[in-house]
């Protein structure tokens, strides 16, 4: 049976993927030189069609990991000699912060209440604080820290770089790419790709501090430094052999979605999100786990259970609809589902209305 | 035009590749979590294909990382507390070497003389050594350490941990596995599949260092620490989310290269080198770049050129036969041959005869 997973990652392929990936194997994709001419050709597409999706600046660059996981130790390595604070709205905000405790920087954190987003009057940072890192959305608890509170982080604190995690809402997410200095996305999330590939987006003052970094012999360059991935990327080149294919599929994805209009998605997204939300207040069974409508993540909905998640995961997959179970402490409480690009409005009330008869 | 990609890495994809991706479309294998059951089945089943294909000892663990390339710096992390030893025979094993230098480490290294491996006659390692690292195979300059070179390493200095690079020479190789610690490989090479995946095979020797180290706090836990992903290797979990998809036709084509026998790609890879080699040595504008025939790969064969490569390269292109240049400095003196599983003898046959026009 052919399933629709609503899972928040991996999730659906964005529904042009096949078909992008039954081209990539006739233009032989995956075997071409990722040093040769047609390579960059990729890369440089896949960076135009990003810019034009997210409206990213030119003083940012467009970098490529293997996962967003990678990336926490990336950022950290790079740009941070001694002190990192950190936002920790959920599991995957608290492992970045815990990457860095564990890398040996002195990595402070601010810790949101259950089921919130960090207040951000909670907030106290350092002089000697060199980077901020925050998720706007964390996967696990299905909370957004708004963008306001990040851009009065700036403003309070302009020193510090921002990194922002924008793995499970870029591109819904309406970033002001002036008031950060890195974003970072897998793109198993919202762009419905297969796993395998980060993406980091940098600007030029990470980059510098990089470079202050290194000049100081502070900076271990390592398989990723980010000086020599900013040197390759602006010839389209990476480091190491990329993953070449899902670069491609990137690429072709972020196409579609121009085509489409991001205005477009983001107001598909929205009515998706209200009539999840909605479904959920009204379930009987079911009561949202965010309970502030201001941090409640339109793309990704977790909702507490009643009883055992199992009762509604396991009939529905029954049905061909794939939903999460909650995310590490939470498995057997909450369940989780993915309210991205690729999941139409048809597919979405679909599963509202098995959600109802459970 | 359909090519043959004759090019060492990315190269062909194996023949089954393209129709083990649709079937993956098909069982929608890049949407299921990697949390789930199904992933835990295909980890499974890659992995006994694996250990079946190249005899695998049980007191190894087969890992996964994004690229052979990330893996220096994951074994240097995991399991140099102070010092290492590199064999040099080419630009990948001294990337290896400069990994682990730029890593704050006390590395030294042996180098072969140019168009040759390291004579082992010149290896002098101190007490100190905790790692020996070396390629069997250098993808750059087409020459192979002899196993029992690596070997004689071990009878020799029984203590520090031997790491292979087997990048471009698994499973074409027939290694003792008892007599190294850590074999590693990226999965676009003779497995011929898209990049984006890497493979580290760790024993319990390197495993019990990681945890002598880490217990002395010396060994700092980062993205992917050795124990933590021998921990999930050991329930086939991850320590991230992996590349589904490249682990699942990993499986796939190792349980093809079963189903055909290893004994016999051997055998065909032994007379397509030869096929190669004869062609090389009698043509009056190609000369083999590794003399010693001892030393020279079956997996990956590189000429001198009288004159530019292009005069080979451009032509063949044309016709569809794409063969790689030389590595780095050698990029206008050489040309690089794959001769990889999924090369039949015809396509050599052919690639030959063209050769042999120009």
């Amino acid at each position: 049976m052919n399933k629709i997973y609503f899972t928040p990652g991996p999730s659906q392929l964005f529904y042009t993927v096949d078909e992008h990936i039954k081209q990539a194997l006739k233009l032989q994709v995956p075997s071409i030189s990722h040093r040769g001419q047609a390579f960059k050709n990729i890369y440089e597409h896949t960076v135009s069609q990003l810019r034009t999706l997210v409206s990213l600046p030119d003083n940012y660059q467009v970098l490529f990991t293997n996962s967003a996981t990678e990336i926490w130790e990336r950022i950290i390595q790079n740009c941070v000699r001694e002190e990192s604070y950190h936002l920790v709205n959920g599991a995957f905000s608290d492992k970045f912060h815990q990457t860095a405790k564990l890398m040996g920087k002195n990595a402070s954190k601010v810790e949101a209440a259950e089921g919130s987003a960090v207040n951000i009057k909670d907030v106290s940072i350092s002089p000697e604080v060199e980077l901020i890192g925050l998720a706007h959305n964390e996967t696990s608890t299905g909370v957004a820290q708004p963008l306001s509170d990040i851009y009065a982080l700036r403003d309070k604190y302009p020193d510090p770089l921002i990194a922002v995690d924008v793995v499970s809402s870029i591109p819904y997410i309406d970033i002001d790419f002036e008031k950060v200095d890195m974003v970072y996305f897998s793109v198993q999330k919202c762009f419905g790709l297969p796993a395998g590939l980060g993406v980091w987006l940098v600007n030029d003052r990470a980059i510098a501090k990089a470079r202050a970094l290194a000049s100081k012999g502070t900076n271990i360059a390592k398989y990723r430094q980010l000086i020599a991935m900013a040197d390759e990327a602006a010839r389209f080149q990476t480091t190491s052999t990329p993953n070449v294919l899902d670069i491609y599929l990137l690429g072709k994805v972020a196409e579609d979605m121009n085509a489409k209009g991001l205005d477009m998605i983001r107001r598909e997204t929205d009515y998706k999100s209200a009539v999840l939300y909605h479904c959920i207040k009204e379930h009987p069974n079911l009561e949202c786990f965010i309970k502030d409508t201001a941090y409640q993540s339109k793309t990704t909905v977790v909702a507490k259970t009643n009883g055992s998640p199992k009762k509604f995961i396991d009939p529905l997959n029954k049905l061909g609809l794939v939903i999460g179970a909650g995310y590490g402490k939470y498995k057997d409480e909450h369940i989780r589902i993915a309210n991205f690009p690729t999941h139409s409005k048809e597919q979405i009330e679909l599963l509202v209305d098995q959600l109802n008869k459970h």
